[in-house]
């Protein structure tokens, strides 16, 4: 006699035949069978569970077409459910720092056209100032009148052209929504920052939060990046230049994404290929710290490598 | 005795000699170089204006230091107000129809990020819509409990995951600020076809706002537009197509840009080639009639085409 338990109920088994059974009517009398089973077991206290050699003996029984529906009904819940609690920080994360890249390419794109048509007003604004976004918030803050001023311009002394405030005002139309997405994406990255100092407070002080972000990306979550080994995590983010090295001979990348990083940044220019080893190592710690919910060591580690590699 | 005007001046010579001269100061007393001829011609009423054969011979008179700086700054002058004065309606259509395409693309590519990521919260919204101005629009203004019952579905049925409230929050600032590019788009078009009455009311009439914005930018400008024969306006907008069809003899493109007018969408389909030539010629006119200023045609030409090529 056997005791058999699947995702429709659990079944006393004897002979191949069922015998009896506590049919489940949610899934969350199937997530607590153990009570199912408890309850059978207290009247039928020879059965035993079913070995797995002797299931496809059983299979055959519910073959019976009253079973049909139900199999399907709960397999749907249940494949909903896991689907639902699927969603963990990782993808989170993932999309955040996705929608950071486009936001920064879009709004580049942007910044690009809303420079072109500014310049048939004020040519001599974008030869002057280089960051786009400075370059935005000028247009959206200052008229014409002011900026001549700061470039010590006059009406006459500027090749842009007199326009109609009807034009202008849609060039500015244009600068305000570029700084929605500037905005936009600051917010992103704050909001990045609360979630990776639950989720994965090492990894965030020793990367930063986007180089964190993308290399949680890279990873495709923490848990990979964590069984990943440090010598991959040193080249997330450069695979293009790998494969190029592999394939032509090309000399090798030392560094992917954490390029950027301010360490390999200030780092002496014949060390830059130490320093991204040693900080490879300790990000790779850092992810495993966070994955196994371990102690908080990035910022020891992070003074370590400052005192090994920062020559100011 | 000679009379002779250049940016600095204006001079009499007798004999390869510099004999009395009026210099001008500003350039706009060389754009009224009428008065100062006028006066030096009341003194010097032998004198001739200087014939085309004889400015080789006179030139080297103005080789003297003294004129150096003059000539420099005067040409400056000119060429600035040049440049402060080429910058026509053209320029503002081609900036802002090129606008609206960076929009639609930036749109887009936002949108499609915005639908993964909420789709970890309630992906059975963007099976549903496929507009995606409306999926955009429906994720800032409703809440998930509101979805929820629109979709006829409940907490439990959906495959998304339940999110703290401060994930979604971030979900709905990227969808309000992609409904923030889709506003700029329809402001631009509003504009475009604001300026695109004054400056060419028969191509707007004709063409509508994007494709006769579109037919601007392709054709670089009105002028160059009233200039293209029809067969060229009836392609423009398909020169990949076209040019694959000389290099490899695959069939030749039947239209552009005017692809997506109605008249051509709306005509049998083995009427639409005789349809978008006959559109192009009357394009091709309105072009015309707008850049040499004649009367307002288009809602003939528009009547006559509809005639022809509508059928319900």
């Amino acid at each position: 006699m056997h005791i058999f338990t699947n995702i429709i109920g659990t079944f006393i088994i004897d002979n191949d035949t069922i015998v009896d059974a506590v049919p489940f009517k949610t899934i969350q009398e199937y997530q607590n069978k153990e009570q199912s089973e408890k309850k059978l077991l207290q009247q039928y206290s020879k059965a035993i569970p079913l070995p797995a050699e002797k299931i496809s003996s059983v299979l055959p029984l519910f073959k019976d077409k009253q079973y049909f529906s139900q199999f399907a009904t709960q397999n749907i819940i249940l494949t909903k459910k896991s689907i639902k609690e699927s969603v963990t920080e990782d993808q989170l994360i993932i999309q955040a720092i996705a929608n950071i890249n486009e936001l920064d390419k879009t709004a580049n794109l942007l910044t690009k056209r809303l420079r072109e048509w500014y310049s048939l007003y004020l040519p001599e604004l974008s030869e002057r100032i280089y960051s786009h976004e400075k370059f935005t918030s000028l247009v959206t803050e200052k008229n014409k009148q002011q900026l001549l001023q700061e470039l010590s311009l006059t009406e006459e002394g500027t090749m842009g052209a007199k326009l109609n405030e009807k034009h202008v005002e849609e060039i500015k139309q244009l600068a305000t929504t570029i700084l929605y997405l500037y905005d936009l994406r600051k917010n992103h990255e704050q909001y990045l920052q609360k979630v990776m100092k639950e989720y994965c407070p090492n990894l965030l002080e020793l990367a930063g939060t986007t180089i964190g972000a993308k290399l949680i990306e890279l990873g495709k979550g923490l848990k990979q990046l964590a069984l990943l080994p440090s010598s991959t995590i040193q080249l997330l983010g450069a695979e293009k230049a790998l494969f190029r090295h592999i394939k032509t001979g090309s000399r090798s990348p030392k560094y992917g994404v954490i390029i950027n990083h301010p360490l390999i940044q200030n780092a002496r220019r014949d060390e830059k290929g130490k320093a991204s080893r040693s900080l490879a190592d300790k990000l790779s710690l850092c992810a495993r710290l966070d994955y196994f919910k371990g102690e908080f060591k990035a910022l020891e580690y992070k003074k370590e490598l400052e005192a090994k590699f920062s020559h100011e």
